[in-house]
């Protein structure tokens, strides 16, 4: 059985396994978990970037290679449903061979562009008002209180810092002996241990931990549905394992980090929920990580400075990989 | 006379005293100037970004401090017209009080993001295909051949390389012995040298060269709309001579770099040309350069990843400083 | 004191007097009203148009004049937060003096218009999705089940068959011997009565009754802040008593024909529980009345075709009345 | 060959054989028709709409029928590129349970909606801004004079009076016995002389004329991508010779009246210019003409109030057809 059948296959049995409820949402209070940092943090594991592992991480740069970690976003780029993006370029006043001489005087020229688009599209890093659990986000904020139409009132994207740290990589594409895992194909701690082992990685605290598995260079141009639809990733289990190695962030070159469909027992997506909103470490998306694994890079630099929109949940992002 | 006054007098003396012309414009190909780094060359200054300059700037990094460049933008932030933005924060399927859980399988609660927007709005740099002069941009590139309404087939600010490079910082404001220079007052090349002396401050080939003048952190909030019309800023002789100390990018704590109204005898905005088409320099708008003054940064280490949208003009963008 | 105070006064006594729930909010189903149309419908008064009336309705036009409901709507047209509307103008293809002879084979030139905007705005058609109480929607539709983030599933707008009807005019400021009535200046249905018999005006089933209050003219471009913070407007029971005319739709020249601040005793916006939810009765906001109140035409032809957009929830319209 | 190979050939053709010019396009005053209706009429043929043929149409209305002549628009209809639009629902405050009962002092509960659009999507008029030759509109309006970015100046489509008038359907497909006729069939003004009179529908000034061909009927939805590139239609003669008939408007149930790819020796919507530009007639396109023809109707009330958004250069529309 192939992934997208076995998707639509596990979908069918969840719709028919479920008892399905548009029941009164509870939030619960006493689920959440309250952050380290304190009652009033919005930043989370950003805190963990120090003066001292800042000039640590500096010193992972040997070779002067800097390296984009974001891949590029066109208005075919896939992306969970309904995101989408659509770009226009106008060149203000000079339609029909009108020149703006007139408006300012010499013979300027330019353009300009807007967009329509979601946050969530491509590279994107995942802020805390994102994900939740019954309605509970990172640390006891419910989401009745910090939501508006306009804008997230508390852990808007705008708020997280440069985030500069040691960034790793795990190849678990290497680690199977292929050039990428299949979709739907988990990843459990114990794999990312052994892998991390074999290569040499090791994890601190304060790191940014990177997961190739292959998966968008493989099938983003050539399989764009499949790759949105079903993807390798972590298990439930690994992503919580992943958090306690109190990184900064978690990251993939996958959309969303973990296996779709979820492995056997596990819950779709709540990696974010032990990563996100239990130990406030953010989630990196579709991290282009190709070259890291064909260039056996380990340890870099991580250097993320994201748009600041006030009040954003996700924002498409950039971050500059450098060895 | 204030700022305001002076440039609303000024504006009607350009209607008054220019040629008002609709006339065709015609791009004149001889009046170009080809790139140094050749015919096919889209990112210019960019190609200063090197593994050499890369370790070197790495050294600037020595208390291990690093700050956003950019600044937070919502939807009253201040802007070229018709420039806006706004956002929107949805939480599908859970209007109501209704549950994702027969959807998911299990009590998870999101937020999305979608946001309507100009690129050019707030702490951004200019992509080469922002402005140029009789239809002719960096390296010979007609408007003609390169722009599409969904995006610039050439010089997309997809294609810019991560910027990773020595930052330095002249405080105009500081040598002028002000908070904040006024709007209208121009900055010429020997003020800046001279200011740069005073400041132990040295250009190098492919640095990042910003300009504090103290004009956002005085009025952006204060005075938006003053913020918006007017500002200190570069003469075009200024902006060449920098350009000629072949800097990766220009930048400044004002939404255009170069002084509004122009200097006596200038074009208005025509740094942008010398920067921009003649010698392919980024020019960074609104950085927040605050910080930076205040404590007396003067070099650091500026490392940019922008955001991939494919054959987009303009990008917002968060540099981060360290040192 | 004045309306803009006592709305202000009003608000700070809601907060202050109503207990503040973020609680669960629970559908009641017990609560809503089925429709006399059957438990499919989803069209509600609009079942009223039929080739009867619009037969009868054809004989009010008497002398051949036509007139359109619809305000014009701009950026800077106020409007319920966060709702807003921009539009852009492109010429593809033909910047710079770029000719289209080379991609059409003749020199044809063309303009494009792209927006970004709200549905809720300026002269507008509320669907039945629009407002419901405790969740619960016209027909007893709960919102947990005919909403998503992409459009109504139900009650969509585009479901609406035209609007034929006989429309009716009453004349509330002349009522009262005004230009304009003031904002917080209730209508009750005695009111109405009293000024429909002054007036001649007889309310029939499938009517349109759309109320002149003469706001809009007064307001809407000499204090467009204030024209969208206060109103003239229907009491709750005004709104009742009209649905129980049961007319196709009720409109008037105001935001949402209730008043605001809400009459004493009364609860804010409830006139759209009233005809919408309760009765299936559409409402038409500002609606651009000031021409039939001066030419004292009391009955018209209406005749409204609103652009079908699937799923919307509101439209922006421009019913014509015939007269 | 299939149609949609014929327009493949056909535009290879077109880019092999012409002679391909970015050259500056030049407006050629002396080319530009002026307006019968005078040097400042922005509404051409609309004043055709009068009191005397209001008064005539009324009559048409014999079994009190009304019908949507626009069709359901998605996020899939398919429209010149890159036109697009898509939507969102928004419950603004009711995420997660949250209810408005504190803000509004009841269990309020309520959606609103908001898009992002091109105007020139499904059914739409065409105004005189949308389309001219060498620069030049209708009424010798210079694209360099009224087109900004942020709107027409000058022919916008709020400008357009209620278009009240006789309705003609004139069958095209019956006439040749198909259901619908191919892409790239050309209809000529003999053609259509000679099913109108088959017919016995009369052309009148001040009418507007709809030509059925069924195309939208048969591939819509069965065969979008065909239905966009390719298109059963008037000829430029056709289009010329309805033009001189004085309608008000002239539409049809394809997305561009004419036929595409042309007819040889036609230049590519030229009727556009035959139409809006040469005489202040309107276009209307995708006209929901199939109830029409199945019911045999020739003879209609035709009644458009389009929504009057500022400046904009097209419409999404929904016209009533009356009988």
């Amino acid at each position: 059985m192939n992934t997208t059948n076995k998707l639509r296959t596990m979908t069918m049995l969840c719709l028919a396994t479920i008892f399905y409820s548009t029941g009164t949402l509870a939030s619960d209070p006493s689920a959440c978990t309250p952050s380290k940092w304190g009652p009033d943090d919005q930043i989370g594991a950003a805190n963990l970037v120090t003066p001292e592992r800042t000039l640590q991480a500096m010193k992972l740069v040997k070779q002067g290679i800097s390296h984009p970690l974001g891949i590029v976003i066109g208005p075919k780029t896939p992306a969970f449903p309904p995101r989408s993006m659509a770009l226009q370029v106008v060149s203000p006043g000079q339609q029909n061979g009108r020149s703006l001489e007139g408006d300012f005087g010499w013979n300027i020229t330019y353009n300009d562009d807007l967009a329509q688009l979601w946050f969530g599209i491509g590279s994107q890093i995942d802020g805390f008002g994102h994900l939740g659990e019954g309605g509970m986000y990172y640390n006891c904020n419910d989401a009745r209180d910090f939501v508006t139409v306009s804008g997230l009132n508390k852990l808007g994207t705008h708020n997280i810092p440069p985030i500069v740290a040691r960034g790793v990589v795990v190849n678990m594409a290497k680690h199977k002996g292929v050039d990428a895992l299949a979709g739907g194909q988990p990843i459990s701690s114990a794999e990312i241990r052994a892998a991390a082992a074999a290569q040499g990685v090791e994890f601190r605290e304060g790191d940014v931990i990177l997961i190739h598995t292959g998966w968008t260079d493989a099938k983003l141009d050539s399989a764009p549905q499949e790759w949105n639809t079903t993807q390798p990733g972590l298990t439930n289990e690994a992503a919580a394992w992943l958090g306690d190695q109190n990184p900064v962030a978690v990251g993939a070159d996958t959309s969303g980090v973990e296996v779709v469909p979820p492995a056997e027992g596990d819950r779709i997506f709540y990696g974010h929920v032990e990563l996100l909103a239990k130990r406030g470490i953010y989630i990196l998306e579709t991290m282009n990580t190709g070259r890291l694994a064909r260039e056996g890079v380990r340890e870099f630099l991580f250097v993320l400075g994201q748009a600041r929109i006030q009040g954003a949940v996700q924002m498409i992002i950039n971050p500059v990989a450098m060895w």
